[in-house]
């Protein structure tokens, strides 16, 4: 984040009481929506049914178009507007049959997932070069060749633990590995392998490439140090078959006065092949559904539009964001707002917002509505996946920000369950989708289009 | 824990002052041990190598007596005294393959371990009836007939909730149940099945039994209160095969004057099937050993002997522990003390006794000279399964009490790994097994013999 500069602090701290004393005009809706929210557990209810009802909902799965038909068919229940799908090819990526055995120092089954994408593989067995960072392996590559490289790195954030697992596969092919590890991506595990998206590099072999449980990678870590040889044979069914079409849901509750300028709030439907995806991203869908679904109950028909978005395909292609943008192009500069609900519904802090500074104040403003849930905090620089082309054609963007503290043990794994949220949280996070959006829309001035210029 | 009479007060403050005073003149040693132990990380990596080296140590596997070879000889080099095996007769079950899978509402496998006992089934294919307590069962006794019973309970304590696991196939058979179910024994998991013993009643078919991961019994759980028929299908390769010779670890440091009076610290070497064992009870045989090493590399020869047990089959048999009373029943009114880690070694808070006012006095002194790193408290009412039978001939018993918060998310998992225990807490771990172990053979007047009579 850059540093605030004196000309720039006077213009916000000038903007800031008008836009507070224009939110503050939407108190009692605001405070009908936050009680309608937290009045029971329909929403964590919703999610929980969702979620054991398809199981984990990949994209290319007929789990994923079952869950979407059920979605439209209760969405229309509700009696929400508009409610329709649209058409989106998406990736078929099946994983197959899969292990990783380790031969020595002693056999043992290791817990691992191959990574979505990854070439499969009959069995390629070789020893493991375990290393702890790019550097390392830099270092090392007069070693790697011909081995299996495991990176071994420590959790710190996942923005930068994670290219571990999206470059992996390029960087030990580029040294002549023939098979790429990695430790799952995680603070903490109980032997819980994380999947997630590897990435190949044309101009290099494309070499298998599956995820460790923390704990195994640990171990073969440990191992090497004490002079042991170690040995691993890594089998992959994995194969990349031909695009299938899926659907992006769509569903609104139309403006009353400005019916084509709109605000969506959405989430992503898929799911990774071995997850339930209950916080990611089921939890995110029902907290925008849900929001929608109480202005209805209340008769709360803003100004403006209120679009709720289900993605598919957010975890292994965006295609359906892509799709959103291409199928909505002309109404782009209509595109109010767009909120995504994509870091799990536990307890919600506020919103974090990508937008010009006079967009920001407006979203800081509805903020303060949230405050009797703790959720008035709003911050730059957020976004989400599935409204990225959006936000790239000007739209402002935001993304609900929520207590993170438990988000990566569960992230890409079989442990991303209902369980794992509590239903006051997702009710509360149901309510701050439901008073931003529903301000957003309902307020005279609508929030001003366009992004600043990447500095 | 009664409340204290008036008269009991005043005897205790009376012994009080006059015992400190014993154990403070054990303050140099004392002090020589804690730094010992805590200068590095050396019973950690042991923990950790035993772990790797071997993977589970299950009671009838090779792998347990591997380990049992490498510990003996890895003592010797140590220079410990008198390292010697004495030999058990050991129960064998043998997992096999199996499997539950959920076939309605729709099809999964869920995450299961079967219990260890249970018989096996080639499959038995049956409609689920969740409940969530005996009392449940009881109640809805005529719709369990022909079912699967799962038990759904919530963890409180582990004394509570263990019951469904060791007694729920007699109950569910009892009421003409097919299979028992059991939610695993924890009060957190990741998709992670926790298996342990179950007990059948000889007047009762044996039915299998096999526990579900806490997410998936959960949710089987919520179907049924949506009103789906939940069926599932229980295929279990378990079988009870003969029972096999395995060791008793037994190592020593002799007493210098009165080396047949004998403090037994110690831990159990085997561990589940599927657990890496590592704080359940790698770590607890780990302290024992180390203390006593440290005592040896520190020229610190007690009076007394300090002998190191580490019992095989503590998990499915407590063979281990019987055959210890038995080979060394004659000896017994020489065993001053038995002091048993088998909580993990976690942070350790001090001990807890069972014993006679006088011994848990004496203890309690002791315990003192633990302060400086925050294992200083003595309970009543501790002890060990392994020390058990012998402290019912009048030993007084005791255990390393440990922070437990974390316990029971690992216990008898497959996520029981080195990574989970911190190599300072093991240390302090070792600290306190050794300072307690050394001055408890140390001290002029030996803990007095015998058991306060039940009451």
């Amino acid at each position: 984040m850059k540093p605030i500069t004196t000309l720039a602090l006077a213009a916000l701290l000038a903007a800031a009481p008008a836009a507070a004393q224009d939110a503050s005009r939407f108190r009692a809706p605001a405070d009908s929506l936050i009680r309608a929210a937290t009045r029971d557990s329909a929403a964590w209810n919703r999610m929980a049914e969702l979620v054991d009802r398809f199981g984990p909902r990949f994209s290319g799965t007929p789990e994923l178009e079952r869950a979407i038909d059920w979605i439209v068919e209760e969405m229309k229940r509700d009696g929400l507007e508009n409610v329709h799908t649209e058409p989106v090819m998406v990736p078929r990526w099946v994983r197959g049959q899969e292990s990783a055995t380790l031969l020595s120092p002693r056999a043992a089954e290791l817990h691992m997932l191959g990574l979505g994408g990854s070439v499969g593989t009959p069995g390629v067995e070789a020893e493991v070069l375990v290393v702890e960072s790019f550097a390392e392996l830099t270092r090392r590559a007069a070693e790697a060749r011909g081995k299996i490289v495991l990176f071994d790195v420590p959790f710190t954030t996942y923005g930068e633990t994670v290219q571990y697992r999206t470059r992996g596969a390029v960087e030990a092919a580029r040294v002549g590995a023939v098979a790429s590890l990695v430790r799952s991506v995680g603070p903490f595990g109980m032997q819980t392998p994380h999947t997630g998206s590897t990435r190949y590099n044309d101009s290099l072999p494309r070499i298998p490439a599956a995820a460790l449980s923390m704990e195994d990678a640990m171990m073969l870590r440990r191992m090497q140090a004490r002079g042991e040889r170690v040995r691993v044979r890594l089998r992959m069914g994995a194969q990349t078959l031909a695009d299938v079409p899926s659907r992006n849901i769509v569903a609104e509750i139309r403006g009353r006065e400005r019916p084509e300028e709109v605000v969506v709030v959405g989430g992503h439907i898929d799911s990774w092949d071995v997850s339930p995806g209950a916080m990611d991203d089921a939890g995110g869908c029902v907290a925008a559904w849900e929001a929608v679904r109480l202005m209805k109950t209340l008769g709360l028909r803003p100004r403006r539009t209120v679009r709720v978005v289900l993605w598919t395909n957010e975890e292994n292609g965006l295609r359906g964001a892509n799709a959103y943008r291409d199928a909505h192009r002309g109404e782009i500069p209509n595109h109010v707002l767009a909120i995504e609900s994509d870091a799990g519904v536990f307890a919600p802090r506020g919103f974090s917002i990508t937008a010009t500074d006079p967009a920001f104040e407006a979203v800081r403003a509805i903020g303060q509505l949230l405050a009797p849930i703790g959720a008035d905090s709003v911050g730059r620089g957020g976004g989400g996946a599935d409204i990225g082309p959006i936000m790239a054609l000007g739209v402002p963007g935001m993304g609900l920000e929520v207590d993170r503290t438990r988000y990566f043990w569960y992230h890409h794994t079989t442990a991303d369950t209902p369980d794992k949220l509590d239903p006051r949280d997702v009710a509360r996070s149901v309510a701050a989708m439901a008073v931003m959006s529903y301000v957003a829309a309902e307020m005279p001035d609508r929030i001003p289009f366009g992004q600043p210029a990447t500095p």
